[in-house]
């Protein structure tokens, strides 16, 4: 008689529980063991931000089912039939004797815990950026509900008013909003010069960052923080630039995965950190897997590329799954990330999945890129919003390679299309050809993603001459363009670009072309650039070879506009 | 010089429009004529019942675009660059001399209109029963702004109160919450035995119509209307069952396709109605394309089947660019349809995608289902509701042939992955690598599609042994069954399915095991089921043999539970 197979999971968020209840299920004589150094495990972190924002109000339902049962070490061991040690924490791994020397973190004991398979399921830790005053009273990271918890009760306890965010990524944006809502000011200080830089193209990124500004979220962007000043606790926030006010600093500069002890075991890792692992989830040990926030992963979309640090807790939970299906004998390989993220702001979604057009550029690939924008319902149906959506394609075979989002329409819905269709290898003929579901409470007859994928068609096409909006500033404040709008009069009495114009409804566009000149460059546009689009195509029709139009229109324009009235 | 191309286009609603648009900015040389009889075109059928519920009050928006032009021949001729003639009838087509003989219905006049390309985009028709009674006053239709107005008006006017809809289609379902909303008494009485008969199988129809019954709708189905009752108005529906009162009938029994000017000019069409085309629309004169409601589509699933009826604005507009594509030299195959619908009742969604399990049967091909059920969101995040996902896939090879969703979460973000996976070929694997946006106000960790396709692929394995709802009430009726509910205590104090169980929380289940018998096939659940098959998987490792679990839990159960507690 054999002896039951060993598995030894150290780590107890995300990936460590869920490879441990699927092996339970999949090979129930398996004596399986998880570990963590920590009191509380398998908590949702992803819900700090919501918690700290006061929509549920008892912490506690982080780490509870849907029906509320919390999830402690008994509750794995009475339902999920596995041992779990807290406050235990793994010092060092024997590869060789197949051990794992361990720590009671309350006893002090010390002992060696055998394994057959090893599953590092570590996580990741915050960023700590090396700064003076980075210790000082009311300085928050947010990835641990002992954060989450102590940052509502001292905003209470001490009254805290002004609140300074280092960095502008998923967390510190979601932060943003939490703390806004709470009745703090709030201030998102940022190194690079757009809001998710590394996530959003620059163009989206700057479009995102003025609906934040209209919530009242203060942006610093293209600043670097040197210090938290302060005798004892956060007074302020000293930047390259500036000195801003703050009584609690919350930095959110990234994650870094926790791949020490694999390191030291001599597993391989990547040399920017995290452990390197094969489609099963394998490192170069094969009795040893890792997943989570601990491993780097591959893109899916079939460009090479350099393995890359993503840490989602969707990511996490599949590891779990194909740990567990390899231990147990039915492997089902991964088929890597798709470098998909999506936060909220208040009313307003910023997503994107596949490569941006930087990846693009810098993976020096031959695409074209289109802006868009539209309602994601029809105009008829209440609680429709604008989308704004950025589509990148290959020119050589019209595959997509990735997708932009950005607005207060559903965006979520069109994010997973795109995903999907990354997935699968599809391409612009095929978005079009989604029977996606119609009725007016849903979408529009076209989907907005199939509608943007027939524009970046006709751009591939050459029928539509669309210039992006950062490229039509430049242009328009280069001189030498005329800026021609063809929106209705009541349209045109509402709002404006900032920039003379020449205003000539569509309608009229064809007996007044001849108002136009032929000899300089046209940049047509109306609110979304559907009706910039058809100027173009009417000018074109009347002998203008020299027009174009500004993608995405007034409702796509990520700078300022004139209002006219006031509302 | 040659003389510019002559298009021809009948009907002016969706695909007439739509070709005749994107025809001019693709060959602005072109001659377009658009005609239709009706007075007003180009209007948003889909959005009449929400005119009727309210949600707008000027009918006219359906005819505006989203800047608030109206629609109107001087529109088209002005900004798109084409002649609309309205209150012009096509009464013949001539394919050899390329004329079609129309009439002016206000003058009378007729004459013949030549052509190089015709576009026959003549819609569809309501069906018009043939019982007694049918022409009484206040009898309703719903495919024309007429219809919507003149209801709303008559409503008021009369003070109309109880109303029967025939027919339990999507317009049915979409009256039936407009005219709730409007505070009327709502009777839909359908023919078949479940609500949307064709377009969801006749399991989740009956959990769906569950939450209409909920809603205040009552659902008469399995009876045939035989007449309407009533003097010179309707004062009731007689099936053949029953009379009920009434002093309003809407007819939504389907829409049937316009195609017999097509037919009287020997175009091809369906047997049961429809004109046949081919990919890029074409009829099989090759200078008459055809689209919208006036044809018939095929399935772009792969499975070889007859072609169908299917109306939706979504096609109609589709179409409308694959026969301008064509005939601009720059062809654009269609792939066909997914067989996608989706219709909001109130708060519930209820939607499809791909072959229903009836279709995968008739076809006779190897397949498997499922029915899951669970949240859309972290429980823990407001808002959040439960979905019921049915999953149907091929065995040979896990494609995904089918999904059907219903419930009050997001419904139709799933259903657009679905269509965008069988569009391309995806299987259960596909679907659970998918990088689906994950922040929690937009899904769980783990998106419900992609643990749908989980639990199916464990079902394929014959790890998860699960009980389709309308089997497993089979069973449990049939006797010898016991079912075992694994809730938590204060779960089973809530709420309980209406029969004899056997309750043992899944924690106490290891311990307690030993109480079951193991010679009865043993009956697991809970909410939603997922302890259900962890039950199943515990008493499989503990040398139970024949234990099931009911897929989907109480969540999905589409019959009556026993509510313990008054609300």
């Amino acid at each position: 008689m054999t002896s039951p197979l060993r598995v030894l999971v150290i780590g107890g968020v995300a990936t460590g529980p869920k490879a441990a209840c699927r092996l339970k299920r999949l090979v129930p004589e398996a004596e399986v063991t998880l570990i963590d150094k920590d009191d509380i495990i398998s908590y949702g972190a992803c819900g700090l931000p919501y918690f700290v924002e006061g929509l549920f109000s008892d912490v506690n339902t982080l780490i509870q089912t849907p029906v509320g049962v919390e999830r402690t070490p008994m509750f794995f061991e009475k339902a999920k039939g596995f041992q779990v040690l807290t406050r235990t924490e793994a010092l060092a791994i024997d590869r060789e004797s197949k051990t794992v020397h361990v720590k009671n973190l309350d006893s002090g004991e010390e002992r060696d815990m055998g394994y057959d398979k090893l599953v590092l399921a570590m996580g990741g830790h915050p960023f700590r950026p090396p700064i003076p005053g980075i210790d000082l009273k009311n300085t928050w990271y947010m990835t641990h509900p002992r954060h989450a918890d102590s940052l509502v009760k001292e905003i209470e306890a001490q009254g805290l008013k002004k609140a300074v965010l280092v960095g502008a990524g998923f967390i510190g944006i979601e932060m943003a909003e939490a703390l806004k809502e709470r009745g703090l000011d709030v201030t998102v200080v940022e190194m690079f010069d757009q809001i998710l830089p590394g996530i959003l193209d620059k163009d989206m990124a700057t479009f995102a960052a003025k609906h934040l500004r209209k919530k009242g979220v203060k942006l610093v962007l293209g600043e670097r923080v040197t210090a938290l000043r302060g005798e004892t606790q956060v007074e302020g926030v000293n930047t390259d630039q500036q000195t801003i006010e703050a009584d609690l600093a919350l930095i959110a500069v990234g994650t870094r995965p926790s791949d020490q002890l694999a390191r030291e075991a001599g597993i391989n890792c990547a040399e920017k950190g995290g452990i390197l692992i094969n489609e099963y989830c394998q490192t170069n040990d094969p009795d040893v897997y890792a997943g989570g926030d601990c491993v780097v992963n591959h893109y899916y979309g079939g460009y090479a590329g350099r393995e890359m640090f993503v840490a989602l807790g969707s990511t996490a939970n599949k590891h779990g799954r194909v740990i567990a299906n390899h231990i147990a004998g039915q492997p089902t390989p991964f088929a890597g990330i798709g470098m998909t993220g999506i936060v909220k702001a208040f009313d307003f979604t910023m997503a994107r999945t596949g490569l941006t057009e930087l990846q693009a550029k810098t993976l020096n690939l031959n695409y074209e890129t289109i802006i868009w924008a539209g309602p994601d319902m029809p105009h008829y149906y209440p609680g429709h919003g604008p989308l704004v959506i950025k589509m990148i394609a290959s020119k050589r075979d019209r595959k997509l390679l990735g997708v932009q989002l950005a607005g207060m329409g559903n965006a979520a819905k069109r994010l997973d299309v795109a995903a999907s269709v990354i997935l699968l290898g599809g391409g612009l003929d095929d978005i079009a050809n989604i029977d996606f579901g119609y009725a007016p409470p849903y979408s529009p007859p076209l989907d907005p993603l199939a509608t943007c994928a027939h524009v970046l068609t006709n751009k591939l096409d050459g029928l539509a001459d669309g210039v992006s909006p950062f490229e039509s500033k430049a242009l328009i404040e280069a001189g030498n363009v005329v800026l021609l709008d063809v929106r209705t009069p009541q349209e045109f009495e509402e709002m404006r670009l900032p920039y003379d114009v020449v205003h000539i409804p569509l309608g009229a566009l064809r007996s007044k072309a001849n108002e136009l000149p032929k000899d300089k460059d046209i940049l047509a546009f109306c609110k979304v650039s559907m009706r910039g689009y058809e100027a173009q195509r009417i000018l074109n029709a009347a002998g203008f070879d020299r027009v174009r139009f500004i993608e995405g229109g007034i409702v796509g324009w990520p700078f300022e506009v004139k209002m006219m009235k006031s509302e």
